[in-house]
């Protein structure tokens, strides 16, 4: 391991390029695509991202971290292994990284439409923009045992290091793909026999509780603000609602994929009532 | 309504010290604590917090501002409006105020403990330290027709600015109180009748969708992190958990007290099944 380590000094080493100017998310969304990587954050989500198989291309870590992941970095072929202060890891990547260890690791390559329509759940998100919000429907939709998530052309994306730390790695265990064209890939999941769900609040929109799905259900998630768009909720079978208190008029999108995917999740399990 | 405008062009000046650093929330506590005062960020909160009766302070706006809540300022007594730059608010706060308008309102009184037992569902945050977990669960609260929030000792301010913008204003509408003592106030809960209800991850609890509460219902929700301690668990009639899938661990705190929010909501509507 020892001739991998290299020790930087120099904010500007070229090295260094993967890790520049973390939280500009525009900057790193097309530095990140035309690469074909992603950064994560942290011990546990490198540790994920190594185990779910994707390829390390570098490590940047505080030297107290090189003891913590040396089994991590032991797995990783031959990726260098970056080490620096606390404050060059912050001039580099422009802020303060609180567990002082990042890994830039090669995105994995997407997801065939067969693999993510394969199962009976899938939650689909059109033009997420919050990564958090993001990070939590991917970590959600995995805890509630949806087989997979599709983001439409416009949304955030799911590998973007925050959302990553939102889905506590889930990002890079459940079956994700972004579409190719809106229209005619809301098309394609109505075709694979989907009951298409939109969650709205409009007038026609069925009570959650009152609502029974057929088997297989693709659940659509609106952007933040403003919802589903007038044609996504046309392109649905039904639309559902959450009923809510007097006065409120909206919930979070990632706290209604929390309430929907619980209420309309796969056959639950048919355990007796108990009552304490 | 001229009179009592303001500008001010030097961020020391006095006037505004209820403005001042504040991403600094260990400093903001103890200086709002001190005052009796919280912040209201954006047009939004700054109007739910005036409808609420909470009584304003003072204003710091950006100029484009005081047409648009011209009505609010108005119906706010004698409270001063300063008006200054984007530069200037952003000197004095300590960041980029997003949508320019700032207001210090009096904190309101904390509510009587008659007021937060006298419904049928509460919510009960143990050392939540996260203000915008705080903050979704008051939403979330408010939205599924729960009556009241209780806070432990320990907890983060609902009433943060970061916590009642995450709220969308629930903070200032629904009632809440933090505790005064953690071990008396869990026993008082449960004197009151209620069905204290820990979501726990321990051995013996009882799967969320095989769990018939009793008619008032406490729901106790844990630290991030660590979760319920064991006195907490212990002081509860019984645990509950959400059915997790394989290789998922846990979910963020917020995200659980929506589904437990939603499944254990007071007398859901006994509508028709639908079947479109």
């Amino acid at each position: 391991m020892a001739r991998r380590v290299v020790v930087v000094d120099d904010p500007r080493d070229p090295s260094l390029s993967d890790y520049v100017s973390l939280r500009d998310s525009q900057l790193r969304r097309s530095l990140e695509t035309s690469r074909g990587m992603f950064i994560a954050e942290g011990e546990k989500i490198i540790r994920r991202a190594a185990e779910a198989g994707c390829r390390a291309r570098s490590f940047l870590l505080q030297d107290r971290w090189l003891d913590g992941l040396s089994d991590v970095v032991e797995n990783c072929g031959d990726a260098p292994v970056y080490v620096g202060s606390a404050a060059l890891v912050e001039q580099v990547s422009g802020f303060h990284v609180h567990r002082g260890a990042l890994a830039a690791f090669e995105r994995p390559p997407a997801r065939s439409w067969e693999d993510v329509l394969a199962g009976d759940r899938i939650m689909v998100c059109q033009d997420l923009v919050d990564h958090t919000n993001m990070g939590s429907i991917l970590r959600v939709a995995a805890a509630l045992g949806w087989d997979a998530v599709v983001v439409s052309q416009g949304s955030a994306d799911p590998l973007y290091r925050r959302a990553i730390k939102a889905s506590m790695g889930a990002s890079l265990q459940l079956p994700w793909r972004r579409m190719d064209h809106d229209g005619a890939d809301l098309q394609r999941i109505h075709d694979a026999g989907f009951h298409v769900v939109a969650t709205a609040l409009v007038e026609d929109a069925v009570a959650l509780e009152n609502f029974r799905p057929r088997q297989r259900v693709a659940l659509l998630l609106g952007t933040e603000g403003h919802g589903l768009s007038a044609d996504w909720i046309a392109a649905a079978d039904v639309s559902v609602q959450i009923p809510m208190a007097e006065g409120i008029d909206s919930l979070n999108v990632a706290t209604a994929a929390a309430i929907c995917g619980w209420a309309l999740r796969s056959s639950p399990p048919a355990g007796d009532v108990f009552v304490p």
